[in-house]
């Protein structure tokens, strides 16, 4: 199975802390990494944690609050003097996109790379992105400013040739890969084989969905239903909720009861507000309604699967 | 004596590494922090080093290139999320200004106190501030763009008043205060005493100048002339001086001979670059020319005596 993983380069809320950095993570797929989001001292964490940036080629911003994004002019100038040369594509809601490009023009002058800016803005779940690992759709969630969930569905994987039927048409090698995409094959004597009975279908895709920063947004449910790995702000704890409903975060109750109606496989709590000594007492509560609830951590990798 | 000392947050040059963080020192006097440079994470430095930036009203910056100003916009994110309401003062160079402007009103806007910036423009050496522990003189640098050290003078203490004097004139103890300061006394039957019979001078003041980024400023051996303490550009090591001009920094040696000439009593090297595996070969070239050299690192506090 294709390794798809997300790792957690900082999961606290609005200031850093000595214990939690502000917001990114990176959704790896085959080896290819995606940041999503990008608060201060990412570049540092993308060391940290040996995420090479040599392949990264796109980057997911859900809104414009530093703790977000206030990493990456530092990144950028440092891609720029890794002396990195392939374009770089950054998905950003369009409050930002002004504001971002008059701080690249400043302080990323000298560099020898494209950055792309794609804004954002949409009021339904829109597919923003697609190569031939995944598809990215945003979604607007309810929080103070613009701001987007993103949802990354892998792509199909091939098809399983059925190993008897090698020998049984005769299938050359290099036949092989257009049955793995789903053509029929043509024996040597004309007879056409149709590719059904050829192959098996391929693995199931998984689907990874990050939701954050946001009150929960139960007209979602239907979007991310049988979801493999749900992200999800959990700012506060239960008892909380009128802080949450204030600034416009869940807590962690919230989250998981947003899980189960999502029917996702598995919940990871994060954006932890620094006002709590530890996260125990959110876990406690997610587990309760969903008890496949995952805490969020700085380092951590969690498979999608 | 006053306690006056300088604590390092990073002490790297152009990237951060998990060995330096970028640009940032606080110099703290009487308990009064002064903030020089900013790099990206320098907030967290400050809550690791346990600076409290309740009392930090005055931020200097030296350039505009990111490793010393990157950290400023979350920095002061952080301050109005701590419900700040004390003026905030950031002397930066003048062309970092109109992006420092734009960033701050697009992502601190929510705050409850001012942000007054000053801009740094000038050929010669200038006084940029004082209070009433430290005065600051800002002197261009010799960098790739407009760049500044900065002199920090202790203001001079009060005088010392004879113990033997109070009795032998009759000094009453509420006007101690004023022949302190340099006042003459008269006693009781109309008799002048004149100050400097009463006192002794104050204890002599001391200095600490920063110079980072520059090529060697020999113009300044006289500004700077018997300086307690300078921290200087240390880029590189000698053997690299072609890539010190290149870039427009210093090497330790070159550090280590203006400091002689400077008669300073005692040289900090820092900025150093990521292309060393530690900073022994800096050090060991310096103390050759300057043995009074000491090496920044993250979380040194050195005081200024």
């Amino acid at each position: 199975m294709t390794p798809f993983e997300i790792t957690i380069l900082g999961c606290g809320s609005a200031k850093p802390t000595l214990r939690h950095h502000t917001t990114s993570q990176v959704v790896s797929v085959k080896g290819t990494p995606y940041l999503i989001d990008c608060g201060e001292g990412t570049q540092v964490q993308l060391i940290r944690y040996k995420i090479h940036t040599g392949k990264l080629d796109h980057i997911f911003i859900s809104h414009s609050h530093g703790d977000h994004c206030l990493g990456l002019v530092g990144l950028l100038s440092s891609l720029a003097l890794d002396n990195r040369s392939n374009d770089l594509h950054l998905h950003v809601p369009a409050d930002l996109e002004p504001i971002l490009q008059a701080q690249i023009d400043f302080f990323v002058q000298h560099r020898n790379f494209n950055i792309l800016l794609h804004p954002i803005s949409f009021e339904l779940p829109t597919p923003i992105f697609e190569d031939s690992l995944v598809k990215v759709t945003a979604f607007p969630l309810n929080h103070r400013v613009p701001c987007y969930g993103f949802l990354f569905h892998e792509q199909p994987g091939d098809r399983h040739l059925k190993r008897e039927c090698i020998q049984l048409y005769g299938i050359p090698y290099d036949a092989i890969p257009s049955i793995q995409r789903g053509l029929d094959f043509t024996t040597a004597n004309g007879q056409v084989i149709p590719n059904d009975e050829l192959t098996t279908p391929p693995d199931p895709t998984r689907s990874y969905a990050y939701l954050s920063d946001t009150l929960v947004v139960p007209q979602y449910t239907e979007l991310l239903q049988n979801v493999d790995l749900l992200y999800h702000d959990a700012t506060y704890c239960a008892g909380d909720e009128a802080l949450a409903t204030k600034y416009f975060h869940a807590t962690s109750l919230q989250a998981a009861e947003f899980a189960k109606a999502c029917n996702a496989k598995r919940l990871l709590l994060g954006h932890f507000s620094s006002r709590y000594k530890d996260e125990n007492g959110l876990l406690e509560h997610a587990t309760q309604v969903f008890p496949h609830t995952l805490m969020a951590d700085e380092g951590l990798t969690v498979a999608v699967d």
